[in-house]
């Protein structure tokens, strides 16, 4: 393995060499005591300026300006962020994304405004491997409406194709809810070729993003997208539970009506009006006061996402999970290790997926090590690589560990 | 008016003097170019050590710990959080209370889980003067279910009384949906009269404790509630948006089902399981994953109203409000300033409330000078005190700096 490994190092730092991104590294908080970091697509590190922005912030904004702070920045942070997210990311023009609530939350908003645009339908379909949250946000919707929840089989691999939804969607279904990359598999699914399919039986399709915005470029309003939400915790590095967003395509809001009425989606915030009236457009899904605190580490890895652009991103993704798939081949296949995820880098996102029955027992004690993958049930490690925050070697030095430590056990 | 700002000046001076608590001011950060915070009840100043736990928290557990900090601490922050909450603030035995999401989209799930709960009843009471997002939560719910939302009038000054609830709860009522301390008068509900009075026509309560938690004792289980839901961000110092909390007594927690079905909330968090089957006990409230990084601050603030006890603070709540009705009836009474609060100190919360026709002008005036009251229309000032952080003194000051503005006018 020695002679294998010498060479996968030698590609890696040539790699990392020509990495026009190398420079972002350094703008990372260090982790202290590991040496790979492979979650980033559960959740991403944090910056090293961002202590340092949440200390300015307690003293000024929120310390010295106190209340005043609502109307001179804070109330427009829903919109502000979310049309950043939509430019840079996710191809969605001004005023149709918003950040606030968790995604399960939000999940629930937009899954409840698109079935009651359908009341002559019945049914909602879901990939069967969606993210439990997705599909038991579905599951209790559908179980408050009457409706029918319909699972959608898809290749554990390749992940959901055109010609499954062309099977599967009929004149009864309401909305289609899908995973844009597959959180195991990391497949990508076809998202303009899918919503024009889905478009065409007369269904809405709801987009969860959450393993793919800040990886791999999104576009929305080029898809002629109708619902989407994901995730600002994992290639966005927002913090343990940071907001989420949510897409409402412009043609759609002003027929949409979601189900949490609070103030701050009311047309007159502060109005203390009698009855509830929705803000026009995007605002109208807003529901509690915005988590400020929450959204500013966000707000730091916004600006490096901006300056490094999401194609670049994209083609060191590529170049991560291609290594990745390399190294596998070589150090872990021969171990009887399986590689879980596409070969072909159009068709994956920013994490490979592999399989091995001893998965279980190795991953505590690669923790322990300081090498941290995701562990998934029942014999899954995904190894996510977030381009700005990781290094060839890093992905390498990964693999290598779980060879070693499948040789030791 | 000189004689007697002096003399209201020594009287301050006394009271700080001989405040317990007075050395707790100190531990807030220092409010630069701030001469008087008023709105502490709106929004909560930060400690001196926040900027140093959260910058600890980005370095260590975030930064470091990673992904492992989930299992290590993160997940049960909700029900931890929760359960102190219960203990030091709102006489919740543990188990009944979490912390999560916006108070919004708790005042959803909890109103949803108690109208299910009583199939054969169609109406919700609210208080007309309820807190806009309680109304429109409450009116969007009733829209979507087919209820009738009856909104009941109550004194403006003195609040609901039991006999309002006595002469409106019938056996068609689900659900009476109140606040305990009323966010304009500041006048306090009798929770527990109230609370057995609708129960004996077999109506659920929903309390609303954003105004009252963290400056007087609130005994939910003493009164046998069964629905409260408050907010971390005014008396609680958590930060803009921080979450919310729920509680739900005990007896009911097992036949009650809430709307947003999500993975946090299910039986087997990472069971990844087809179906959704909702955790024992209050965890079924749950939905999304918790707003771990906006938790931190409510954490440190926790310590210090542990350390000081609810009974001192509402002591000090006491003596701060009543020396702030002096100063108005000495000196705004006469600028044609009226007192739209109790004057009997066990009617009313932490927080006082004058109008005057001027106010709209007056206030934006007051902040550009460092008095920071909160300005509500049409021609209301609440002048909030958080006992913690605000001095005899300090309160005085607001008030001089009110009446100085209405002459200067």
């Amino acid at each position: 393995m020695t002679d294998q490994i010498t060479r996968l190092a030698a590609q890696a730092r040539e790699l990392d060499d020509a990495d026009p991104l190398a420079g972002f590294i350094e703008r990372f908080a260090p982790a202290e005591g590991v040496s790979a970091y492979l979650d980033g697509n559960s959740l991403g590190r944090p910056l090293r300026d961002t202590g340092a922005r949440l200390d300015a912030f307690v003293r000024h904004e929120w310390g010295s300006r106190l209340i005043r702070s609502w109307d001179e920045q804070w109330l427009d942070l829903p919109t502000e962020l979310g049309d950043r997210i939509g430019a840079a990311l996710i191809g969605a023009a001004p005023g149709q994304t918003i950040v606030g609530d968790s995604t399960t939350v939000l999940l629930y908003k937009l899954m409840s405004a698109a079935v009651a645009m359908q009341p002559g339908r019945d049914e909602v379909l879901i990939e069967a491997n969606n993210f439990p949250t997705d599909r038991f946000v579905a599951e209790g919707i559908a179980h408050a409406r009457g409706l029918t929840l319909r699972q959608l089989p898809a290749d554990p691999v390749g992940g959901i194709t055109v010609a499954d939804i062309a099977a599967a969607v009929t004149e009864r279904t309401a909305l289609v809810v899908l995973s844009h990359v597959d959180y195991r598999s990391g497949a990508i699914a076809d998202m303009r070729a899918i919503t024009a399919e889905a478009h065409r039986h007369g269904a809405l399709v709801l987009w969860d993003l959450c393993h793919s915005v800040g990886v791999l470029p999104v576009e929305l309003d080029a898809a002629t997208a109708d619902f989407a939400v994901g995730c600002t915790y994992k290639y966005l590095n927002g913090g343990p539970g940071s907001p989420a967003f949510a897409y409402v395509n412009a043609s759609l809001q002003e027929l949409t009506e979601q189900p949490v009425w609070g103030w701050m989606g009311a047309a007159d915030v502060f109005g203390m009006r009698e009855r509830y009236e929705p803000a026009p457009g995007i605002r109208r899904f807003l529901s509690g006061t915005p988590a400020v605190l929450s959204m500013l580490p966000l707000q730091g890895m916004l600006e490096l996402i901006e300056e490094a652009g999401i194609a670049q991103i994209r083609a060191k993704s590529v170049s991560l999970t291609a290594l990745v798939v390399t190294a596998v081949d070589e150090l872990l296949a021969p171990r009887g290790v399986a590689l879980l995820t596409s070969r072909d880098p159009e068709r994956r996102g920013g994490h490979v997926t592999i399989g091995h029955e001893g998965f279980a027992d190795l991953v505590p004690r690669l923790w322990e090590d300081g090498v941290i993958p995701d562990f998934r049930r029942p014999d899954g490690i995904r190894i996510g690589l977030s381009p700005l925050s990781t290094t060839h070697a890093e992905a390498l030095r990964g693999v290598v560990a779980i060879a070693e430590g499948l040789t030791g056990a």
